[in-house]
């Protein structure tokens, strides 16, 4: 294993996370920025960016040895992976990002889908390693997907494979940020996980006075993690909230089962912090749902290793790789 | 090219179909069985096999040149194509299917799911020559499937890829064969096109006269082939059912080219005898339902190519390539 870093930028729906990263995947030096507003012009993005990669690339922690930088991003990134076509979080929509950002910047650049890039640090460094059929699911506001074949991630004809969060699931089902109806990250998702809490708020069901009292009045508090925390500490209805979540979870997997018959599923992403309070569920449903059931193996279903910044460490190390 | 020459076996649900096939995708010689009943011996069925095989052996046309024998079955194949794991319509369960005919004949043989054996056929001879991406959809009794990336059959982690036909698309939806409900196959195949036109009829309606009168009183007439008959002379209710499995078969497909992102599906089987009948409606509900569209490129949906015939093409061509 050679000396040289690269850095890694995962540009997410509310936070820009940067870091220089050696090649077995620790983080040396660290940066975070806020994400621009999805109004934001495209170059200001870009000059953010920019930023963050000067500010690392002096830290000294980089020892003038970064020969790569690869950009995460929550879009769908060309084939070619030169450009954003079409971003839902940010202004970006078919954004020559890659020269843009390398007439600026004096290391090799690529950019990669930012679900992509996690999965290429779990494969690479986690849950996922040594494992040559895999699909990642990152469960944070939506779905995030990506998928391992023969130790490769599979980016489809035009580089936007892994969109497994807009497979519909339930016919005129509930409407997705995409235009359709019913697809699974509508199900399985922070955000459904926070609208079926509301919900239930909404409809003055006592089964939520815990939360309710847990939130103190501040309906601003319900997110997530919020849940998550309440399912920690014995709130039955938030476990219930987390189980039903876990039963489409499980089901979509089967789908992909059906589909691409993993030997792994890594689910990562925020929510995955519920861990068996969600995965227990899922793989029961999965259990309950996949075809040929008793004739055949079953893929596992595991919590992604890496955390948070599996999205930079992957950024980096398949710009690494190509440098 | 080399005179080699190979045998394809194709093992479908109501047909054996056999015949020695060139380099260029030609049959030469052909031979025809029905398939054993699904009770029938795992014996008697290879029996049948080693008959076929050894007849085409004998044929002039063979002329001493085959090198390989390809078996492709409706079935769930090991990742070793080894064996046979499940097959609905035959007594095969974890049949060492590929050692014991190996013992009967004298020539190499391979065994592919028959779906995989179709595709790689269109692949290299029809419809998806030179597509480096493309998903084949084949419309029978129920659907098969089959996955190629980067010009490779993709069997997944344990053989089992590719089983789009049951994938759920209706939560609670019809009862499947497989043990599921709501699987797609359910709603996008000749099956489905029959049942939906049995409930017209059981439910008395006056829009299938035209059909029952065709059908001159004798149900047992009612197949998918007898419906793409009646829609092809014009019965408004015979391409009304056309047109839904064709919404079915686009929505299904939107699904998977959130998945894959493929560049171009194939459509076979029987029921693409309807052609744009069917293939019109899939690929306006597929512009519909494909998630950013209006923001990506979008895969062609075309009819395959080469007939029922595709499946032992293929097989042939796979096992000649492997000998």
């Amino acid at each position: 294993m050679s000396d040289d870093l690269a850095i890694g930028i995962d540009i997410g729906g509310t936070k820009v996370a940067g870091g220089v990263v050696d090649g077995a995947g620790q983080i040396l030096a660290r940066t975070r920025r806020d994400t621009p507003h999805r109004t934001t012009a495209p170059r200001v993005v870009e000059d953010l960016i920019v930023e963050c990669v000067t500010e690392l690339l002096a830290a000294p922690e980089a020892r003038g040895a970064v020969v790569a930088v690869g950009i995460g991003a929550a879009g769908f990134v060309s084939a070619d992976r030169a450009s954003v076509v079409f971003a839902p979080h940010l202004s970006w929509r078919s954004e020559p990002l890659r020269d843009s950002l390398q007439q600026r910047i004096p290391v090799p650049i690529t950019v990669e889908n930012d679900a992509n890039a996690a999965a290429w640090a779990e494969a690479t460094f986690g849950a996922a390693r040594g494992e040559t059929h895999a699909v990642m699911i990152t469960l944070g506001t939506g779905i995030g997907g990506a998928l391992v074949i023969d130790r490769r991630i599979q980016r489809g004809r035009y580089g936007i494979a892994g969109e497994f969060g807009h497979m519909q699931i339930v016919p005129d089902g509930i409407r997705c940020e995409c235009g359709n109806r019913g697809c699974w990250e509508q199900y399985a998702s922070g955000n459904a996980l926070v609208r079926e809490a509301q919900h239930l708020i909404d409809a003055g069901s006592p089964v939520v006075a815990e939360i309710l009292h847990r939130l103190g009045g501040d309906r601003s508090g319900l997110t997530g993690p919020f849940i998550t925390e309440s399912a920690r500490h014995g709130d039955p209805m938030a476990r219930e909230l987390l189980a039903d979540i876990g039963y489409w979870l499980g089901l979509g997997m089967a789908n992909l089962a059906a589909a691409f018959d993993p030997g792994l599923f890594v689910v990562g992403g925020g929510v995955s912090a519920a861990d068996e309070m969600l995965l227990g569920p899922a793989r029961e449903a999965f259990r309950r749902q996949l075809t040929g059931r008793g004739y055949r193996p079953e893929a596992r279903i595991v919590r992604a290793k890496l955390g948070p910044e599996a999205g930079l460490i992957g950024a980096a190390t398949l710009a690494r790789s190509e440098a």
